[in-house]
Formats: C-alpha cells, structure tokens, sequence
C-alpha cells in the first residue's frame, strides 16, 4: 500500500468513527500533502526511516505548530503553538504523516478520557465503555484504523491504560528516554512519552524515531530470558478472565524456554500511593497560572488541583522518601530476573461514568499496577492478551530494567505471535 | 598568660556569673587538663595553632563525645555522644581547651535564648534583657571573659544576633565553609556553623581551624574597597543610636579610604518571608521522630512545628521560588561593590518577654537584616559598633561574596579599630 492509500483508509476510519471522539483537531489537508510527498520520496528510493508515510496522531497535549493544542481543556481551545514538539519534529523528519490531535483525559490529568468539553472518548469494543486514559483517543485511533499508531504520554499509566482497555500496545519508554519537550507537562518526576502501536514492530519503529535509539534486534525470542512473576499484589484482586489469560501467556513464554521466576515486590500500594501524592503537588505547577479559572476547568480535574493545594510539605516530604526507597529496593529486581510480568489492568474495560470497581475507586484499579514503573522509571509495555466473555481486550504488562527496551519488546513479540 | 591561667580565669568568670545561664555543662576537671597539656607543648615549642591553649566554648547544639549534649532540650537532657563533631574534633586537634556547653534557644530554634528548661539567657550589659540567640550563651560567656570564644551555629541570624546584642564579635561564614557534622541540625539548607569571638583576630584564627582554610591577610586596610550601603530597607525603622553609630562607622571607612556606594538589594522583604517558611518546614525533620513528645517542647518551638505542619507543599514551592530568584539577583550586588554594610539589627537588646518591638514581632525585628545572608549562603560578620545611650552594644554587619572571609574581616578590622 502507498502512504496515500494508508492516509486515505486512516481519514476514512475517523469520518467513520467519529461518535467515538478519538480527534480533537484532523489535519486532513497536510496529511493528504505529506503522504504524497511520502510516496514521491519512496519512489525515487528515498526511505528516511521504517515509519516513512506511515499515518500516525499525536496526544493534543504535544505542540504542533500552526496546530492548535488544547490539552483536552477549555482553556487551551484556541491555542495556536508557534512550535513543534520534540516529538512532532522527529516524527516529521523521520517521513511520517501527521493525521492530527487526538481526544484524551482533559489536561492529561485522570484515566477514563471522559472529556468534559470535547466529548466522552469511546470504546469501541463497547461504546459504552472508557478506553481508558489519559491517550484515550490514540489507543481508539489505533484500534479502530485511523493510523498505524499515536504518541501519547504516560504520568501514571496513561499509555498503557488505554493500550489495554482497547486492544493495542503500548510503550512506556524508560523516564528520559525520549524527550518531554513541547509537551504540557502534568509531572516534573513522571511524565514520559511513547508510542501507542498496532503491533510490537510498529512500536519500536517509532520509539527508535523518537528516541533517536537504535534498538538491539527483539526477535531473538525468549529462550533463557528470567521473567520474574510477582505474585503478591500484582495477581491479587484480579478479574477471572485477565488472571487465566495471563497465566496462559507466562505458560506460553515458559514453553518458550523463558525460566519463570516468582518473586515479590515490596511494598508496591504504599509507593503507588506516595506516587498519587507527588502527583497531585506537582500537577499544580502547569496550572498555576490558571488558577483564576478553575471554573473552566472539568470537576474530575478541578477537584484534583483543590487536593493537591491541600497536601502539606511534610506529607509531600514523607511521599518522596517512600518513592526513593521503594526505587531503592525495586531496582535490585534486576539482579534477579530480566523481565517482570503482570497483567496491565486488573480488569477490562469500564462503562462511561463508572466510578467504583467493587470496592475500589476506578482511578485506584486502573492505575494499581502500572503506576510503579512511572516511579521507578523503567520501560513497561502493554501487550494484547486475549479478550474477556463480553469481548472486552486484556493486556499483558512487561517491565524491564533501565534503557531495557528491546529486552521489553522481545518478550512483547513473543506474547504477540502467541 | 598561660593556658592555665587564662583556663582559670575563665572558668572563675563562670562561676561568678551564674545567673547569667550562659552555660548548660561546664567540662572543669578536662578543661584544666587539656590547659596543662596545652602549656606543657607549647613550652617545649609545639605550637599546633594559633589558637592553641585558649579557652573556648561550644554552643550546646554540637555532639562533644561523653559530654552531655542537650540542643537546650528537655528531651536530649541526658544525652552523650558517642562522638566528636567536626567542630570539637578540630578544635581539640588544634590545641584549644573545651571550657564545655553554652546554652542556647530550645534546639536552636529561635531568636531570644530565654530557655524554658536550663534557664533563661541573661544579657551582661543588662540582666533584665535578652542576649538575643539562638546562640545567647556563646555570646554572653566572650562577653563576660568565660573564655575567648565559642562555636555557634547561625541558621537566621544564630551567630550575629547575640554577637551584636552582647557586643562581641559573631561571624556566619559562606554555606558549607565549616562543617556540619555532629551538629544537631534545624535547617537543611540554611545552617552554617562558626565563631563568637572576643576580637576580629580570634574569629579569624577560629575560623581557620573550623573550615581548615588559610585566611588571605586581612590586616591590609579598607583603601580602595568598594562598599556597599543599601539605604531601602537595611536602613529604615531604626533605632536612633543604631543608625547613627553605624553611618558613623561608614564614614570612618570612607575617611581610610573605601568607596561607599549607595545601592539597592532588592525584594529583601520578600525573601525573609521565604525563608522564614522554608525554615518553618525544614525544622520539622529533625523533630519528626519526637513527634509524640511535644509536650516536652517549651511553647515557642512548640508553636513553630504546629505552624510548620501547617505549609502546604505549594507555598513551600513558591518560597523556594522566591528563594532562588531573589539569590541569583542578589549576587550580582558583587558586580558592583566588595562588601556591604548594614546594622546587624535594627535595635539593641530587647527585654526578656518582650514579643514586639513597636508594632513588629521581636523574631521578626531581630532577623530582619542577618536571614537575608542565610538564604543566600554569603559570609556575614557582626562586629561591636559603639552603645546606645542606656550602655547596651550596637552591631555592625558586614556581608561579601562567598569564600570573601579575609575581605569581610578586613572591613571588621578596621570598624574594630575605630
């Protein structure tokens, strides 16, 4: 297929799709443009990279020049950046085709992508149904063919929540890895940004773009790999469904010749919670300078600002520490086994509006096992692993050690050609 | 003199002015023994430095090993190290004789020494009225002749406070000039330990001894030196005495030859209001873990940990803003002048019990000219400036760049001199 084919399949997947509000803004024009050229270049036997005329989206929270960037909010509507993103920038120099903005979780600031002023993202495994967030309208966009992938950005899941809950992967890059510049920040310590992709190979192919890294070969399969499965916390409280998938897909890897390790990581409900307190103080930074009006701001967010202004020094100070020990301990993991293991999300996907998961509060659920690899920094990708009774998308959460990406992805591909 | 003597004569001066309260633990027995030693060396020519033999005090916020060190507290009232601080350790390494531990504000925390557990802190030049702190013991024994000097610590004011209230010499070297260690900390970034001295010369040798630096000479003379004098603010609402005697003390410099040059440290205000509440939370870490004893607290530093627990993680951050701005600002005054002169308080000693000066907190009106060199890390000296006319002594401080000791005490000299 040219890239004008592949542009033209994605712009009619979003004219089709539209009630799952997975775009902000499209950029129909210069993507038909780009594509074109795309095609010109690859002719002539021009390839500037593997995602050359490959259409992606960007998360409405990277600048895009000339674009507007809303962040999902009603005070950026009309924001206009007058310069691109890191990530915008490399995408483009690397051939890539720019589809537009999509919908997410307003300010990047919650999981459920039920956007107050740009409508509700959708799933469509069930339109009644969160995708999950905050990139909720990239995971949609993949899953539903409007592109080949979409950058989104992960403070506390928000790459792999929505990877999950719609089907698709999803890499959280390690903290750094790839640069935060030209995106609206959410967090000083934990913002990262990746790629939502329609399969591993796709993922890596812009990570590389993004991150200017050359990844080591991840078809080398599993044999040998340690893969370290922790059991306490990270199998506790789990649907029925994702527990057996995920279960089946360790067993998969085993019989790959993957030696599974049961292992524990302490202390991991504490850090998620030091996690959720440095967040909350650190989100105030970006919006400090709209504190006159926190009426234009959705309730689910504005209430998370009024709690964050409420969190003393001391707790501030005592949640720090909690995060550096946790990091501490956690990252000797790694003289253990290559790889962790665990299910992305203890459950599939919610309905719109829905707030407690038994008796847990969603945001807690949704969060409660990606949360730690933003606190700890280390790369964690969500793969597909099967579908629940209702045809609802599991996934599967693997975590490597620092800069271990292509060990992340080798175990991805495995799980993927299962 | 000999040691010994000079040992003699200060311990009698301890004894005579008991009710002074400028010690909590006097080290008699090992103060004679280390003066016998002391003038056994140096009459066989052994000179370890020029501070040995001399009799000196330590502030009992210091660790002194098998020597009960108490911060001025109820709950280290039994307290004995196992070890030396740096300061003790160098001291004695340099040949001085340990005349033991001044009394202090409760845990160093604030301005008056009236110290509800080992006394009050009574100022020599009038009982009635405070010595100023927290360091008021250090002050108060080189002003009676209970030895040449004492080590203090000074996190907003600490040193120069009683040095000018007591009318002896206070130096605040540059952060991190002289070592922390063993000392029972209340600032993480504002505490700076160094020398109460009877004279510029001993501050001087003491110094050399706490930081192990060799001092530049600094017995060249002011001629040529650019001073500073910030009229806004470091000049206004003062005493009548206080201003007259330190314009006195200007223009003397300008007769030897400085150059005085009127200039504006701006925002001055401001930062002590940050630093005030930088201060507020970094105090609650060393008292974190005797949170369940806060009925064993005198009620001022009682008041100032429940104020403390009450910053949001917000405000701090907008503090530390302030902080950082009003620093990065303040050091270019060193483009422009090599020292600056001030009052070190805008008043003389207040009474015991007295909260406000006019319509100004006593805390507030004492630090309102020395915190402003905490926060930005800068040497800072409190030297004698004349008596106002109830005979109370007035202080003069003068402030240079970091590492510009021998400048500051160049300056100090000649004031001393006057």
């Amino acid at each position: 297929m040219t890239s004008l084919e592949r542009t033209e399949a994605a712009l009619a997947a979003i004219r089709q799709h539209k009630e799952l509000n997975a775009f902000i803004t499209v950029t129909e024009k210069t993507a038909l443009e780009e594509a074109c050229r795309a095609d010109r270049e690859l002719a002539k036997g021009q390839r500037r990279s593997a995602i050359h005329g490959l259409p992606i989206s960007l998360k409405d929270l990277f600048y895009t020049r000339g674009v507007r960037t809303t962040a999902g909010s009603k005070i950026l509507a009309d924001f206009v950046p007058r310069r691109d993103s890191d990530a915008a920038r490399r995408l483009r120099a690397a051939g890539a085709v720019i589809l537009g903005k999509n919908n997410l979780h307003e300010w990047a600031y919650g999981v459920t992508s039920t956007n107050p002023h740009y409508g509700a993202v959708r799933n469509p495994h069930d339109v009644a149904r969160i995708p999950g967030g905050s990139s909720g309208g990239s995971a949609v966009a993949v899953a539903t063919g409007m592109g080949a992938a979409s950058i989104g950005t992960d403070t506390g899941g928000s790459i792999r929540i929505p990877a999950s809950l719609c089907g698709v992967v999803g890499l959280k890059p390690t903290y750094g890895a790839c640069s935060l510049d030209g995106v609206i920040q959410l967090s000083q310590t934990m913002d990262h940004t990746g790629p939502i992709a329609d399969s591993v190979a796709t993922a890596a192919a812009v990570f590389e773009v993004m991150s200017g890294r050359k990844l080591k070969s991840f078809d080398g399969g599993v044999k040998g790999l340690r893969i370290g499965v922790p059991e306490k916390f990270f199998f506790e409280r789990l649907q029925r469904e994702v527990e057996s998938n995920v279960r089946g897909a360790i067993s998969h890897l085993a019989d790959l010749g993957a030696k599974i390790v049961t292992l524990r990581i302490a202390n991991a409900s504490e850090a998620n919670e030091a996690g959720r307190t440095i967040l909350l103080v650190e989100a105030l930074k970006t919006h400090a300078k709209y504190r006159k009006r926190r009426l234009d701001y959705g309730d689910a967010v504005r209430v998370f600002l009024e709690r964050g202004e409420q969190i003393t020094a001391q707790e501030l100070r005592a949640a720090q520490k909690i995060r550096r020990e946790f990091t501490r301990t956690f990252l000797r993991t790694w003289d253990r086994v290559d790889l962790l293991v665990t299910p992305t999300i203890p459950v599939t996907a919610p309905l719109i509006g829905q707030e407690k998961i038994g008796d847990e509060d969603t945001r807690a659920c949704l969060t409660r096992f990606v949360r730690v690899f933003n606190i700890t920094g280390v790369p964690a990708l969500s793969i597909p692993c099967g579908r629940d009774d209702r045809g609802l998308p599991i996934g599967l959460q693997i975590a490597g050690p620092k800069r271990g990406e292509s060990t992340v992805l080798r175990a991805g591909l495995a799980i993927e050609r299962q």
